[in-house]
């Protein structure tokens, strides 16, 4: 096989096989395929797009490629929760805790900040001492111990977008709904949980501007989760305002404790409680 | 300027300026703009195109990108033929002595093979002792003495084709036609002809598989010629079949030196005529 004729193929908007995307995305993690490839293998997916099948496989390729988490020795269904990322968006602070407290184990891996928004493991880490980096056995034992355990990815979870993140990030091949599912769904594989909750912004603070958007997105990641077996519900957010009233790592730890304590912004509120729901709802 | 915003624009169907043109030309040349950038932005062009006025740029920037040619000695108007190339074209053999008898100076650089077709280079160095690479002295000397000379190609003509047309190869993105166009019509922007008689091969064994295709990029070669100031002339021909009846290289200098003797193939005397007639009328 040669990575031109894949290129090639996906280039002439032919259905790309098991077979080619493995070799695309392995050879490029390995260093076999060099960036040029890559590069112009993305932007002709950004052209020609992937069906469902195609993405599917994308994604399970991509979560192969490095650690994946083995959550089973924790009892219960493991839902995680996903989040395209906002201004002001500190929901896990919230849901985590509230979900956690009615019984459904939280064993969830988390970001950092991503383009504009802020990431969850940064705002944990506003809180003076506290450790967002874990060995495996310490992340299970406070899963076990208090029902929850947040913790920052590992090094080695989807090298495969790591790399192709980047190399997305340079040559104007990020926004397209393919790449962008199977982008967050590999991580969500990789990290092991029986179902997600995911939480699409939409609107003008969110890189979906659009319901279209934002609803293409949504359908291809819950796609992408039901062929890997999984349970997934997508939920469609506001975006065009930061969400809450504080935004800020520390300032964003007070408002989620605030909300905990039943004082929170309403549209803040509603929204990690809706979130929650359909989090128990699925365990 | 950043080479993403680039990449970008022409991803989203805009047109470029020259100065964004220049700037991946130019900085793909140094190196300033790596390989996966480029091969981004040619994928980019495959499914966007550029129209005639950015195709003309593009040509002028990679003509300026190495040496010029400057002709301007050699008393006359210098016409020079181009072919797409196809099996069994030894035209530029038989077209440049009648056209040099005729008086029109004959100073012409030609190429080696290109896929699947033999380069007149190649051809001429099959008869023993025949050399190619000549000094500019050399060249200019042969031109005003005998009225014509072949040479190949100095190494630093269109160091932008060589190093851009590398990595089309690779990504699957050479048949796009205003790429196609600025890569035959730098190189001769760069090699100091008056005006060009464009030789587009059509069918099987051409690049150019339909009419269309042929049409589309004789009309794309002849348009950059006139926006340069220069006459041009394109003709369609046919290569369903070879031309001729040799192909390989000594054998193709042969039939060559028959037919200027009037004992050549009908297809072929007859395309000689007919270039060699367009040739005699621009100048």
């Amino acid at each position: 096989m040669r990575a031109y004729d894949v290129i090639l193929k996906k280039r002439n908007g032919e259905k790309l096989t098991k077979e080619e995307i493995e070799f695309m995305v392995n050879g490029y993690v390995t260093g076999e395929i060099p960036d040029y490839q890559m590069a112009a293998f993305l932007m002709a997916v950004y052209f020609r797009h992937m069906d469902a099948e195609e993405r599917a496989i994308l994604t399970e390729v991509m979560a192969n490629s490095g650690d994946k988490i083995d959550l089973s020795s924790i009892p219960g269904i493991k839902i995680d929760k996903h989040s395209t990322g906002g201004v002001g968006d500190k929901t896990t602070l919230v849901v985590g805790p509230i979900v956690a407290s009615l019984g459904v184990p939280v064993a969830k891996m988390s970001g950092r900040a991503l383009g504009h928004t802020g990431g969850t493991i940064d705002k944990l880490e506003s809180i003076p001492g506290f450790r967002t980096s874990l060995s495996e056995e310490e992340f299970f034992e406070n899963v076990r111990k208090i029902g929850i355990a947040v913790v920052g990815q590992t090094a080695n979870l989807v090298p495969a977008d790591k790399k192709i993140y980047a190399l997305r990030d340079a040559t104007a091949t990020v926004d397209e709904v393919s790449l962008i599912a199977a982008s967050i769904m590999s991580k969500k594989l990789a990290g092991g949980a029986d179902g997600y909750v995911l939480d699409v912004k939409v609107g003008s603070g969110a890189f979906m501007k659009t319901l279209e958007q934002a609803t293409e997105l949504a359908q291809a990641m819950v796609g992408i989760a039901k062929s890997h077996g999984k349970k997934a519900v997508a939920v469609l957010t506001n975006m065009d305002v930061p969400l809450g009233k504080m935004v800020g790592n520390s300032l964003e730890v007070l408002e989620a404790i605030e909300t905990l304590k039943g004082n929170g912004p309403e549209d803040f509120t509603e929204l990690c409680l809706n979130l929650s729901a359909w989090m128990c709802h699925l365990a």
